[in-house]
């Protein structure tokens, strides 16, 4: 499995912004680039667990920085790329099955001595920025890019760790590559198109269990945990890993998780499942027994202003236009000065389900067939209802195509 | 409740390095810090989401800047700080009850209007950066600290949102403050030690429900999941949240998580349980029926350097020493080569359960009563066994005090 860029449109973004590589360091980044984990060293959220280069050029490859702990898997994965690596905190030693009879700690020995390494190898307290840049200076000197203007994720490096490198890459121009990394990854291939669809598909079999199983009586993680078992038994047999997360209120005024439905309480499921590291993104809205007029009411406005945006959300219009049909709507409705920030947003891979481009007052990007883009109108109404009804959708040239099967409707249950 | 912070402590480091208030903008440190959630802003991991300014001057209260949405709440849990709030995407109405017989809507906007905003109040895409600084600002300002130099934790803010907090806080100077914060963070109150040791507790009962319940046949993923039920049954009734993070090699070559596991497979569980946002680490080694003569020597090599490197965890020792008597330990043993980077780590709060200070060749670092680490002995060793043995430590002015009890050897199961 190797990564998900688009080399044609990510040489477009670049010659318009004036970049001769992008330069990736994000975990989320790099497995968007490369299909691969970054591996522990990424967990720390710093700069230098890795690094992945896409020059503008493409008759060059892309060029990978990993920790040695992750190179034998990056390089089976991915062949077709360059690949260097800078050694990390963990140690891994080979062993020697022959000659036979010796002592255990001998045969280790003999395999760390297959290894090649130095006299004065030594690991560092975690990994060290300074050598994991050295690495990646080697492989834009390989591409002739030891001078180049790079455009780096700083929406992403920390502030100590960009002066670490500006002062370690004197050479090259550096930029902020955010943008350009934001517009690459909005338009989606149809193999994580494949991933935000299997993700809806187990959130709408948790949400089906959910509706079945729950009883007035339950806990808020009563509920949740009936959630993650449809979505569990939805998913067996599937080859990617799969994480949920809920984010879930119950009670017309939020309960604490320990708290117990009760007949007459609102549910509302926002429910993030991601698959192979995509995060899909819907919500549906539920009340134990019958809602009453203003539940019902309340809902009835938000599925309204759903039509009212969904019917925008086409090739052409911005997202600025879509933010301000839903606005309206609901100021038809009565709801004058209900200010939503966004009415939805893109999904794909990032540290949060919600990513650019935002549904917002102020958002001048155009809808393009092959955006994935979750839209919502969440209507949060303190003493009655937290109610959000979000759906997924595919932009194809000839409209948004929902990539949920449930209705949107208020539920019942019990 | 409240922080966690040692206000007299923060002062002296501090003035150690020459700044008049930290300003902290992780989501980790702002909970570290004020007790209390950032809110949903957070999950993007940028920087402005919310700020904890606290000064050196100890008469001054603790500052904090917080979403709206998460405001009333902050407020509640922490009458003591000075709070001020900005805008962010989310809305949230309230509904006026009185008259009845109006119509939803307009109860709805009799409930807005009750807020007294501003006829153009509008809320950002996501939140706005520039107005959380500018709240910053005020907080500043009223303390007195308009030019002050200020202590940020560089480690986490992203290069492009430093850049605009500098545009934005001209007058200050600006210092990395991480060290700081670590060197703060690395003396625990009773509170944390309380959180820390409630981790391992609940993850020695998991483990002990693995070890119980698990045999030959099992998937990975079917071990793990007897762990969290261990952990969930000892975690019911517990008032804070509970998220368990699994490291576990399964096979004498890590296997896939679909793998079943036969006899003679060696299992480590290297796990994580964070319990009110602090993460206790610790790991036990297992095999599937008795284990082989490799497996048992292996383990027994990691048994003895656990015993002589924790003879030197304590206080006035630096970290180097107890890195430098491990690797001496192995390497009596016969494993002369085995270099690794650290064999453990502070704990606590933060994105990662690894945090400063590291048990590393290279730490200066003196071990101090009141700190908590995490020491480990992790042996490697690709087609025999991965084996980590791990105990979690309270740092006493007598020496170490475990928090676990499960016992430091090789289990069987079966």
């Amino acid at each position: 499995m190797t990564g998900f860029v688009d080399r044609q449109r990510a040489t477009q973004l670049m010659q318009r912004a004036g970049i001769a590589a992008l330069v990736l360091s994000a975990p989320e980044a790099f497995h968007y680039a490369t299909g691969a984990s970054i591996g522990p060293a990424g967990l720390f959220r710093r700069a230098g667990a890795g690094f992945v280069v896409v020059p503008a050029r493409q008759d060059l490859p892309i060029g990978v920085v990993v920790a040695d702990f992750n190179a034998t898997q990056l390089r089976t994965a991915a062949p077709e790329m360059v690949v260097r690596s800078h050694p990390i905190w963990i140690e891994a030693a080979p062993i020697e099955t022959e000659p036979a009879g010796l002592p255990l700690a001998e045969r280790i020995e003999a395999g760390l001595a297959s290894l090649g390494r130095a006299p004065d190898f030594a690991r560092p307290a975690t990994f060290d920025l300074a050598g994991s840049v050295r690495q990646l200076q080697a492989i834009l000197a390989d591409f002739g890019l030891e001078r180049a203007t790079l455009g780096l994720d700083l929406d992403f490096i920390p502030a100590a760790d960009f002066a670490a490198i500006q002062a370690l890459l004197p050479d090259c121009p550096v930029v902020d590559g955010s943008l350009v990394q934001d517009r690459l990854r909005a338009l989606k291939s149809q193999r994580e198109i494949d991933l935000l669809r299997q993700g809806i598909i187990l959130s709408e079999a948790g949400l089906e269990r959910l509706q079945v199983d729950a009883m007035a009586g339950m806990r808020q993680s009563d509920l949740v945990a009936l959630y993650r078992q449809g979505v569990a038994t939805a998913a067996a047999g599937l080859s990617h890993p799969v994480i949920t997360a809920e984010y879930v209120t119950l009670g017309a005024r939020a309960k604490g998780a320990d708290a117990r439905a009760v007949a007459g309480d609102p549910l509302k499921c926002d429910m993030v499942c991601t698959v192979g590291g995509y995060a899909s993104d819907m919500s549906r809205n539920f009340t134990f027994g019958p809602p009453s007029a203003d539940q019902a009411e309340l809902h009835a406005i938000a599925e309204r202003a759903f039509d009212d945006g969904l019917a925008e959300l086409v090739p052409g219009n911005t997202l600025a236009h879509v933010h301000r049909v839903a606005t309206d709507s609901l100021a038809r409705q009565g709801l004058r000065s209900y200010r939503r920030g966004h009415f939805g947003h893109g999904v794909g891979q990032s540290v949060f389900s919600e990513q650019w481009p935002f549904i917002s007052a102020g958002s001048e990007v155009v809808i393009e067939a092959g955006m994935v883009l979750a839209f919502e109108i969440p209507l949060y109404i303190d003493g009655l209802a937290s109610f959000n009804l979000e759906d997924q959708f595919l932009i194809t040239p000839d409209g948004p195509v929902a990539m949920n099967r449930l209705p949107r409707r208020l539920e019942v249950i019990g």
